[in-house]
């Protein structure tokens, strides 16, 4: 039997993208269906009872929740085309550790604040440090910790746009990341326009009650 | 080489016990190094720089920061004794979304307020539907989602006394979970005296400047 892959997603969604890239550096073959998060329906809710929230990944009928945990249960159950994780533990740790570090710092708080520039600016510069020289994340291929962070770039005009954001200047080689990761065709196919988010930028604000 | 694994903590820290007990569930011996959170020495800022807190597991040298990170990592590492993830990709992640659960919702906001009851209420209405019947989170045996939550038990009796919190008569299933775990040798070397936490929790609340 074929597998059976849905994804409850919703297009301007930075978690959501990463799972989008996940399945397309795997090759699977997935059935996206938009949701309307201000109405949400009632496959959403029974899918994710606890948190109603996008994106939930459904495998042969049973949902894997959170966009992080999404791609490792990605790696772990098509383990053969473009490995997203190192095999070595300490290296899988360090990866979770960026990983959960742009959860809470960089993702996060960004939603919320829309950019306050001075810490923004230091979130940047953690990350321009520990990319360092490499080429991506994790060193010489693609991976969790890219995966993680990319959708990120997508909304980067809009946050310069609406916030008081701006991260070229201070951090080049991660601009300079994050233009290798749009060129890879599982990045590509998985970023909406960064112009039809910042189009859509001010309508969610409205929605969401922040002025 | 015999392993060389220390372990930089704070006796209250329900993060640091995770490690801990996943320590002792896998018999290694460590290095137990109590750290003044207050007074942050120059090791445990070179050997987590990014946030500078507890725990940080050093295995051979090398840093393993976040303690849910720091599970997996001993159970990669060590992984003989007592599997403490399952080894099906679909139950590690659904282990994976309780821990995560556990950090966001009831680890973090209840740090912060000490307990708004009807809110905590239902988060333990949550843990107490998802434990069942069961002996354990992950069924028969105890592993990670146990190790996530347990730490928590030490600090109940804290909580009623300065929070606005009680669980036990809404969550009799929880404690009697919660009873079960510390029977295990693991948990009862790695948790403090409930009785040591309460004496300690008004000192905290002082040093964190919440009155």
């Amino acid at each position: 039997m074929a597998d059976e892959v849905i994804l409850l997603d919703f297009w301007p969604s930075m978690f959501g993208m990463r799972t989008r890239i996940a399945l397309e550096e795997k090759n699977i073959k997935f059935d996206y269906r938009e949701q309307d998060l201000f109405n949400k329906d009632s496959f959403l809710l029974e899918m994710n009872p606890v948190h109603k929230k996008i994106p939930v990944l459904i495998h042969n009928g049973k949902p894997v929740l959170e966009s992080l945990i999404q791609i490792e249960y990605i790696d772990e159950v098509w383990p053969g085309q473009n490995p997203l994780l190192p095999s070595d533990p300490y290296q899988r740790a360090q990866a979770k550790f960026w990983g959960d570090f742009i959860d809470k710092k960089v993702y996060g708080p960004t939603r919320l604040i829309w950019g306050a520039k001075g810490e923004e600016q230091e979130k940047g510069k953690t990350l321009e440090s520990e990319l360092g020289d490499k080429i991506y994340f994790g060193g010489k291929t693609f991976g969790y910790v890219d995966i993680a962070l990319i959708g990120f770039y997508s909304w980067f005009e809009a946050y310069e746009k609406f916030g008081s954001f701006s991260i070229e200047a201070e951090c080049p080689k991660l601009i300079a990341w994050a233009k290798r990761c749009v060129k890879r065709e599982s990045v590509a196919k998985s970023l909406p326009d960064s112009e039809k988010v910042t189009k859509f930028a001010p309508e969610l604000k409205k929605k969401l009650g922040i002025e």
